[in-house]
């Protein structure tokens, strides 16, 4: 193994996902929706592959998805994107963070990253050599830390790595916390990439704001999202990347030699999703945000006191409530003892000790899987 | 821009796809079909559609595709494959070589590359900071100079970079020449990486032997390959490595974090091809065949003289013999003067002098669409 790699545990995802599957444990890690996206983009993907869209889709991706794509910006945000020069399709939001950080992030560079962070992020920081500077959002609330963020950020920063509705707090950065951040962009001249695949899943009337829309940030920002989370298609890979030209260019610079080019008939099937299903997201929110009180409600009966969350489709809980010193070893007794798989979040702090006892639990399952999970653990011992 | 990208040009293969659509000229550049594949396995993407397959498959690969993997390796070449320890499905065989580099390649590392290089291998191999030692194909026959790869092969080495059949110059490495490396690999205790994707279009009744089935290299190969173009699905990116598990473990590490996982729905798919169309890519080869034979004819009255290619997609002519010095230039010129694109070459040299001259002329297109390129050709000034 390389050295870049050998300090790098594999992701926390696969490790519990393979756990469900060995044990049959109800998965309430891994985020992904255990009921597909609307029909008709399955149709259209049908379509695609009869009418021949089988061939290399072109490196910054199909036309018809990257006009869908400027639009949504549009209609969503009132962002004017060009998508010939201003957007380019990934492998879903993981390849446009690893080639954003790839293409414009040198050694020694200083990011500032939300923290927990995703594990990607680490990762790919990592492989890059960057300085992570980590700007916590604190438990129990997990709002920004403004005065840690202050401080993070320096001359020495190259970019700030935002992440809203955040994975896996479920806190969604109100405008005013995005205020300070594009502030500190601007004064500092940093670049912000701001992942936001869970832009749609944002929930109780809330409205997820991109820090793109701030004035001045546009040029400065790279908004990084997906079809995965919004249509619930997970496995197809299917995202983008959206900024201004020099940054979107940085992005394909490194994409076209990680994976070249993907999923060419699921394209044009994104495409339509974006185009005539514009309000499916919306309705998958709001379905969200009844699960989402199932499983808090479930988790408070079983003794935890999750912090409700804003969006995504994740819960976080302290199971010190329970006992449980340790998350990971809560995690990993949990299929054995009570037939659930959930994530311990913390090997996404800098600090262990800080998310020890911290534990996410996804509410993107149908209601009775919720239902039964949360009885389950109800009645463990 | 990085620095690890900022002396790295855009792929030429999308530049010259890019002009072959602004143009409209016949795009004999980029090796794609224009005749998608099998349609049962069209067939079996629907059916995956419809049952599913739509959210993340696991990042090693959805258990059916490992074991037809394993399976295809046994039925062509005896190689007795772990499906769960010993194969890991990838973004096609782009992310493979990036995610194999990346996970084996340190600082520093040599590594011995087939010259003319596939332009990823050069960017990836730059990403890892590795040290590149060529070993060329010498125009007119492309034979692999043995004296030169002995002399680049030393105890500096950390891994050959194999691809045979070889994309641009269409050499099939014989089992001499292989056990020449193998020879070397195993006196120096080196890895091999080999690209393979070409492995079923072979002509003339030659046999593409994979590497790993020389005695003593399975347990230092990483063999790379894809359904793309076996089953003329360039488009659903859909490839994999296989071999000893420490090795397919390196993979896995860094291709977590370039795109976790990808193309859900086109995996059950690609093992229904390699399960139920074991036969296709050989039918495939010998159309080709007669293809190839178009194109170098044609090429030939064009008063260029193909090196007439054991295996791949490609051609590759010296363009001196039309009068010009530079292939680029021409291929540059092309679309205008004769309504045909093509690739340049000379960028795959260290030394594109060595290259200069040298074009690439793609024949996985149909026979009327050679005709016309070649006529076209002919007729230009
Ligand atoms: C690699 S899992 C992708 C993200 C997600 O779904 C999660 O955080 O669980
Ligand atoms: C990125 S193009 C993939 C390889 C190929 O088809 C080519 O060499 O033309």
């Amino acid at each position: 193994l390389a050295d870049r790699l050998a300090h790098i545990p594999p992701t926390v995802f696969s490790e519990m996902s393979a756990l469900a599957l060995r044990t049959g444990a109800i998965n309430l890690g891994q985020g992904f929706p255990d009921v597909d996206g609307p029909p008709s983009v399955i149709a259209a993907a049908e379509a695609a592959l009869e009418a021949g869209a089988n061939q290399y889709a072109p490196g910054i991706g199909v036309p018809a998805l990257r006009a869908a794509i400027a639009r949504h910006q549009q209609r969503h945000y009132g962002l004017d994107v060009d998508p010939d020069r201003e957007v380019v399709v990934t492998t879903g939001c993981t390849e446009a963070v690893a080639a954003a950080l790839l293409g414009l992030v040198d050694p020694g560079d200083e990011v500032v990253v939300l923290e927990p962070y995703y594990d990607s992020y680490v990762a790919m920081l990592d492989m890059c050599g960057a300085v992570r500077r980590p700007a916590t959002l604190r438990a129990p609330d997990f709002r920004l830390d403004l005065d840690r963020l202050r401080a993070a950020v320096t001359d020495r920063t190259r970019a700030i790595l935002l992440n809203t509705p955040h994975n896996p707090t479920g806190t969604v950065l109100t405008r005013e916390e995005l205020q300070v951040v594009a502030d500190l962009a601007i004064e500092h001249d940093v670049i912000v990439v701001t992942d936001e695949v869970y832009e749609h899943l944002v929930f109780d009337g809330r409205a997820h704001v991109p820090i793109a829309t701030l004035p001045g940030m546009w040029e400065r920002t790279l908004t990084l999202s997906s079809a995965g989370k919004s249509y619930s298609f997970t496995g197809w890979k299917v995202g983008w990347a959206t900024g201004p030209a020099p940054l979107v260019q940085a992005v394909l610079a490194a994409k076209q030699w990680l994976t070249f080019t993907s999923g060419s008939p699921l394209q044009p099937a994104v495409a339509h999703a974006l185009d005539h299903e514009p309000d499916w997201p919306r309705e998958l929110a709001r379905d969200l945000q009844a699960r989402r009180d199932l499983l808090c409600d479930g988790l408070t009966a079983a003794g935890l006191s999750p912090r409700v969350p804003e969006g995504t489709y994740f819960a976080t809980t302290d199971v010190s409530h329970l006992g449980w010193a340790d998350g990971r070893e809560l995690c990993l007794a949990l299929p054995e003892r009570a037939g659930v798989v959930a994530i311990p979040t913390q090997g996404f702090y800098d600090d262990a000790e800080a998310g020890r006892q911290l534990v996410r639990w996804a509410f993107c399952k149908q209601p009775d899987v919720i239902s039964e999970g949360v009885r389950r653990l109800a009645a463990a011992d």
